[in-house]
């Protein structure tokens, strides 16, 4: 398994990043980390993605393959081993439909709401806390994972959830995961959470919370107008 | 190919419906085509996306399947005549991140400079027209399409250039593509626009006018402070 021509240019908070490093953990391919500094970014993740500037990059064959579920995609089919989509089309269809959904209706407002007030934060987590609900309903009802007894494209997409959303949460001052409403959900974080490669895979809490409040601080005044119109 | 537990949910003038069908019928795949009223949307939408509520809906197997370019992955994965993604790991990430930020960068602020003004319409077309050169960049050296002597996954994805962001530019009284410096991307505008299948599905371009500057009229208010920070 040990094959260094596989790079993954990454930054230690990002959530986006790790996704690729699990996906390479879970099949047992070795990797070289790469730090990068996103506020002062290297010439070399210039070079290798001059269009969006952003990690991960994953540096496979001298190639660089750039964004997170596209990147998953490419693992998943270029090393065949364990899985990560489902074998059906119409399962493949749904998984990719919810990651998307996740990213952008939960995520997204999410991190909004962690770093806005008043009106911006409430409009952000009404829908934030309706994509939660939407996705409680689509975890009621799984065996362990979205990948039935082992994790896969879908809980790889969504772990986030289980570990950088409370985080978005205590530093926002603001609940989305009800326990009372989504036990379905907790019950799969901490599944995840359990899992052996996730839980030696996974940023230190307090240097999170640090960093989130102080983007937080930065980008305040950025989101004070978002929903106006 | 007469498969009429094949159907396809869509809006006549909608780009990301039209992707569906350019594909279906490149595979030679039969179809209903039922069209939506989607500013009063039918229960049908709604109970088979409840989610979203937006056009197209691919019905397969009385299964719904939902978000174009997911749809078209899961028609490339259920009918293999005809294969539309390229079949190395690495061109099929290309062609996803380009189909991605073609929708991001250049569709989605086209959209707005059509519906705005003033300082929000030059911002947006800044944004879109710097996309297009990168585009330009992809197309420069292409054969004749991205699938090479045929349309393939990027083709159908990009497609909406040769036809419906004429239409934007007309209605917003602007520019993006610029003849001088896009001459790859509009050789490949006419080819595409050339080719048997697509030229026979293209929605007629007066009434794609009618409706888009009607659009512009109706959506003008809700853009106006879309940048303001």
């Amino acid at each position: 398994m040990g094959n260094k021509d596989v790079k993954v240019v990454s930054f230690w908070i990002s959530p986006f990043a790790r996704r690729v490093e699990w996906a390479l953990r879970l099949k047992g391919v070795d990797y070289e980390y790469i730090e990068e500094d996103i506020y002062n970014k290297s010439p070399l993740l210039l070079e290798l993605n001059p269009v969006t500037k952003k990690v991960p990059v994953l540096i496979h064959d001298h190639k660089p393959i750039i964004e997170s579920f596209i990147i998953l995609e490419y693992i998943d089919e270029t090393w065949n081993q364990y899985p990560l989509l489902p074998q059906h089309p119409h399962q493949r269809a749904l998984a990719r439909f919810w990651a998307n959904f996740a990213e952008q209706k939960l995520l997204d407002h999410a991190w909004i709401a962690m770093c806005s007030s008043g009106d911006v934060q409430e409009k952000a987590l009404n829908i934030a806390r309706d994509a939660m609900e939407k996705i409680e309903e689509e975890i009621k009802g799984l065996k362990k994972f979205f990948g039935g007894e082992d994790i896969g494209y879908l809980d790889i997409a969504l772990g986030w959830i289980s570990y950088w959303l409370p985080v978005l949460e205590e530093v926002g001052s603001m609940q989305i995961i009800d326990p009372l409403k989504h036990s379905a959900t907790i019950a799969w974080m901490n599944n995840f959470l359990s899992h052996p490669v996730i839980k030696e895979s996974l940023p230190p809490r307090d240097e999170m919370l640090a960093y989130f409040h102080s983007r937080r601080k930065a980008l305040s005044s950025t989101f004070q107008n978002f929903f106006k119109d």
